[in-house]
């Protein structure tokens, strides 16, 4: 099979434009030859990041995700401000909802976090030499943060404690950059 | 502060309802008193499949993503139909778009792939004691396969071929059951 490359969009309807997101139903020929209707949540884009501190402990936030009904732990992140780029809008949500600033950023990954149906990319940092501050959340946020150290990092993912698709890429990243 | 349980919906629209997954705008009251306006992706759940043969090569597949306007590798997978068990699902998903029949299922993990803004749950298991049969892909899908051997996934996961959350999550996770 020759490498598939580009859609051509036969008919286009954007059926919401919110806030968070916007919802795009096209109509599209596909390479291949495959005619569909399409789907898709368009998104400005993420940034998350792993803080580490010094004795290998892995800082993590939970809050309430309407969207699942329940508190989940994640790595603290958000989605990305206009044209920012992605180091800094990681460092501003990573002071934003914990208070610590890093010295040193190192991405960890890029990836898609659902291409079936979104074109959210995701940049993954991981902090280290941090330095404690204050906290500012955003007036629709309640943060709970904690560090959990090397041994609950792997608890919590063996007994499903984490259950979130970006903190269980960046926390198995770090358990093999340990081991 | 106290665990943080459920959600009061003051107001609530579903703004668009389609094949792939509906759009609500709901009007929320959440625990620790946030008022806020809440844009939530629905879907009805996902299934994926990391099928490893006898080498311990890796399955993966490429296909063309109109949401990212790219081709992506990632793991066999799907929508749960229905009340479809996920396994169940799961199996189903790699008969048709690999033609593999796995004689073990396990799973490897359940979590959300974007609670921020999308109830989407995936189920993530790993395959084993593999037969080979013909792929009966749907209409709207054009399916390349291949086989990883793992060096190639570790070149993988190192240079960006892999870019995808889920398939992310699921070799990192054969990377350590290597190690």
């Amino acid at each position: 099979m020759s490498d598939p490359t580009e859609a051509r969009r036969t008919a286009h309807r954007r059926v919401y434009e919110g806030k968070v997101l916007s919802l795009d139903v096209d109509e599209v020929e596909e390479p291949g030859g495959v005619k569909a209707t399409r789907e898709v949540v368009r998104h400005a884009g993420s940034v998350a990041t792993l803080a580490v501190d010094d004795r290998g402990r892995a800082l993590l936030v939970r809050q309430f995700r309407y969207a699942v009904g329940q508190a989940v732990w994640e790595l603290p992140a958000g989605r990305r401000d206009g044209g920012e780029a992605p180091e800094a809008g990681a460092r501003r949500e990573l002071i934003e909802e914990t208070g610590v600033v890093a010295a040193h950023m190192e991405l960890l990954a890029e990836f898609f976090t659902t291409p079936g149906f979104c074109d959210e990319r995701m940049w993954l940092f991981r902090a280290s030499g941090l330095t404690l501050g204050i906290a500012q959340p955003e007036a629709d946020e309640r943060i709970e943060m904690r560090w959990f150290t090397p041994a609950e990092v792997d608890a919590a993912l063996a007994d499903g404690t984490v259950r979130e698709g970006k903190t269980l890429v960046a926390l198995l990243m770090e358990q093999r950059r340990r081991d």
